[in-house]
């Protein structure tokens, strides 16, 4: 169930059977020569839909672009400073909680989200303890690569060049996800580099084809079919022990 | 040319072609009891996304949660505060900008954006003008609805009803886009009632199922592809002339 | 009834009678060769002014300086960031509201404030739509111009050259408000250019002497005063109408 | 010479022969029985209008609302937060700096200004010295009271109860611009008492009708007058030296 | 009692005696050629360390970082910006009335400080002023060297060349502090100069060495112990009468 | 060397031979029954300290309190907000970059900063990310009890109730460095139990002495002494290979 493509009567609805809801957070930022610029927003999207669609949570629409200052060297990355991604999720958290939602679980695919996101829930919760009351809402961060099982999938496929950033992984879903948009590319070397990074220059000095360690070459939409199978049923489990017992999720017919 | 589908390279090639580029902005809001709740920005979405298949501008991913407080009273809306969005139209446009892109067209789907949007522009450009630098970009925001043509084929299509939220017209086009989301409702009283509103509880107060002077059980695919087409039309027209002379667009093939 | 003139006993005693409130909203910018800098704030005080004096409504002082980026390539200018602006407001109304008035009426003197002030009514409604809480306080903007009858009187005194920035008929007001400031300039075209506008060096590339389309030579005290006698009863009749049946305003004796 | 009644030509003119201007700033909030509302911001601005027009430096609106959250007891005090006050004086220096000017006269109707805006100071100097850069502004802040002579005029005028908030002499001084304003309140007790304070509840609990340590019904247009008189002379000598040397002002004439 | 090294349930029994705590407040900035860059968090540390010891009462950690924008000329200087200060000390202020203190009591070592200190306490007051809800905590600015008595034994023990900036005392204060970081080096000229300042580049100009008026190459670390000895003396006494009858203090055994 | 005991010409002697800085960073917030509020500032500052003498490098004063709205619930307890966390390191970074230090290594001693303060840094880089220049300054944080070799050693002192909260290593280093702040207290349970937390009130529910994990009654001086002893070599190494090559530390003498 999308929140996007749901009236509100239908949120309603849910509202009465569940306080969940599943929030894909990514961005909008360069993947290498032939991944897609919206790699890590697409990523968590697919998979929690097909997710949603199996189990019945509500999922809400993308968090889009997120912190990736270190890409903007590379065309086509847009970021938000920390700063300002932590007040809009202030908004979205306090627009949601505002209706009743109460365990709000967002599935991350970009590792440069892991702090801003930590931190915004920290601005969340600091508020609740500052002015001394309980907070009636809880928030969790998970990188969908890490839901269990992914990651050891990722590895058993692509043994060589699965690397840190444009990931064959996570082209892989992309590719499953957009068939059409496919990108054969020769990748020069095989297999990018390793190193550390600051800022968007160094990035760019450090990982002239914006690669970090991986062959993104071997990607294909069968390979990503797979990861996002796994990767869905792992989400299933999660969320449903997230929101707990008392919910009741039913399954899109 | 989308750009959350393509990989880097291929935004440099397009910056080589074109300065220019279109951003989707809408809203996460109730649309009464039959509209989607993601409508305004599917709706600039939806039409952006055809023409840009037929054009050849690069579209950027929506900006998807817009200035929507006064729809809180319903379940599923997401705002922004106003500060909100502005910080982070500035960080969008900044990051565009730094690329090379100094044509920015924003299609809009929703009438509270336009206020926050412009003054989001007016932030932007204060930054230049205290520092008595002259701005290299030119901001524009454009409402879908008025685009040349498409107001009077709405009015033709729906010359009872359309109203002023959750229109006829717009959950046409969400009709026309996501066919498998329709929904039949039967509207009490069959035309909304039209008035002004405050905040969340005096808009609820004043339209207790959320349209404004609307009756979209009147909303059908077929007459949502009509507004689209003509939408779009007006779109390329419009966006060819802002993005300039020099521009070369490239359909896509 | 001036708040600045005002003592807090009167002031007390004004709000067991009415709890509206009149804040005339303007810029200080150029306008053009023989405006005043001040021209949209001294606009809707000059008006309210005699408005408050002859129907006993509390008028505010002034809130000076509004959004007037696009004014800072001509000496003298001075703007808010539009971010300033809105949390300059929030406090203005936040500090009213605490003294109990519920019903603030904004008289308008610069178009550029329009966007910004319509924003910043959003942040205000926003905290109680987040809060979901009722907001029991109603925020209106009014454009002197746009109240009942103006605009076709101007346009009555001034069939040509009347144009929309530095407009003969708001030098008219000033320069019947300020006799001793009235100023004769011939004007170089008679009538300015019409044209679209960015930051301030764009606005003065478009714009060498600061007018848009008008020319304010035909401006005189004389016809100031017909029009601020028809903005005047205008403003009566709206204030009355938005502050409520139950208010009882007390003409100045 | 009055910004707000100047021209841009008129302004330009002035910065060839001056970079300097005069800035009233002050407040609006409760100033006792028979006190002004306003009288913070008229006590600089009709000095300061006085000075300007015999010394012919350049007189910016008054900054008319500035630190009066003690004051929000009473009913009609506005206050901005500290924080947005901070901001908007950026904004304003900002502005003015961006013309040309580069000596910065705020002339202070109001104590519970001085931390603020010298904390605005040090905002605006920290910007440029974390840059680096050497700051071509001087930014002063003049309490009127502390004009050169002033304060032994008021102690002279009013031997006993001239006091700390609604000091016989603003009261006078407001009386003397504003004759039609002189309110007659028997005080009670005769004078007021005088202690500390935090919030706004504390202040009115310490002093229930707003004064602190005056017997302001002294007040008279003529003790005005002659407080005016002093201040004005004083006012022009600190400014011409404030100026510089190379500053040419022209009286008017 | 130094919270630092206290466990939360000393400082819950404290909580029982006593809702007051002393919190020195500092600078990291340039103090001559021997002064240290800690002068001014190191003073009044030092001198509450001593009290706080005496006394019984509970000490915060040094709040280190004050405003120093005016020092950045010289290495080792480290500011807050004003805003962020302000900021900074709402948190340090919320956490404290969180947990029942009511009485907080700033021993400040700079002079910068002041304003923004000052300032940052209006902020705090001004949430609860514009709630209209009445503040229960009480704020209290004191610099250590107008401490009674204080500043009268620094002029008898520095007779010439005590000074505004690294003066001869607050150098000694830390040589009593920190006897390993006495450092011997000759004054030229042997009293610096007197000035104004703004930014940063324009104090290092006015101020070659970073001193205004001292000659601290008379500091020694007895006479820091008998300004601690005096300051000790009378801050116990101020905080006593500070934090109220009720408390009960309880001296270091 | 220390920066706070420094003075400024000794600081610009030390910028001629290197350009990097070592800053603790921590926390104030409980640490359970017996240790100390201070104990994640302390930490780091106490290994540091060492380090800076025997090595040479320059030391700055703690950054002391960091993010800890978990810890709230316990008396004593102060936080930042992340948000203000993030615009006070601004604020050190910019100044200490402003001096000429490039290489800033932050030695962290509270898990909660981690987030914040690596979202810190982007902030940081964003500002020249966005603006498109090469950052020369490198952000480094590392947490104590992850240098090389520490935490295996401290496994070994305390192979059972080592913990995650007030850990009997943390407390260990404290009674180290303040013996005379050696609190005996009984722990029951002996080992604290471990869950996860979000905001104050939860944090105090899960865990209502304020350990996670621990038995930190085990804690003595003495294994302190190891624990700093190796974190000092450890981080002499990390930090001479962090600083380059061509940085010349010098030995305390
Ligand atoms: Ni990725
Ligand atoms: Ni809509
Ligand atoms: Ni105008
Ligand atoms: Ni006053
Ligand atoms: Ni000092
Ligand atoms: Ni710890």
């Amino acid at each position: 169930m999308q929140l996007a493509l749901s009236s509100w009567p239908e949120v309603e609805a849910y509202l009465a059977r569940s306080t969940g809801i599943v929030i894909p957070i990514g961005s909008m930022e360069q993947h290498g020569p032939n991944g897609l610029i919206g790699t890590d927003t697409l990523c968590p999207n697919i998979i929690a839909r097909e997710a949603a669609d199996e189990a019945g949570f509500l999922l809400a629409p993308p968090f889009n672009v997120g912190n990736a200052q270190h890409h903007l060297g590379f065309p086509g990355t847009i970021t938000l400073r920390p700063s300002t991604l932590i007040a809009a999720m202030q908004d979205w958290i306090s627009s949601l909680v505002r209706h009743g939602f109460r365990d709000l679980y967002f599935l991350n695919g970009h590792g440069g989200n892991i702090a801003p996101v930590t931190t915004a829930f920290s601005e969340y919760y600091a508020a609740w303890s500052l002015r001394g009351e309980p907070c009636p809402v809880r928030l969790k961060l998970q990188n969908w690569w890490e839901l269990p099982g992914v990651m050891a999938l990722c590895r058993e496929i692509f043994p060589v060049g699965e690397g840190m950033h444009a990931t064959a992984s996570e082209v892989s879903v992309t590719y499953y996800g957009y068939p059409g948009s496919v990108k054969r590319v020769e990748m020069t070397p095989k297999i990018a580099p390793i190193a550390g990074f600051t800022d968007a220059a160094d990035y760019r000095a450090n990982f002239p084809d914006g690669r970090i360690g991986s062959d993104p070459s071997q990607a294909t939409p069968d390979k990503g079919a797979r990861i996002v199978a796994a990767a869905k049923t792992a989400l299933i489990s999660e969320v449903s022990a997230f929101f707990g017992a008392n919910d009741r999720l039913e399954a899109h017919g």
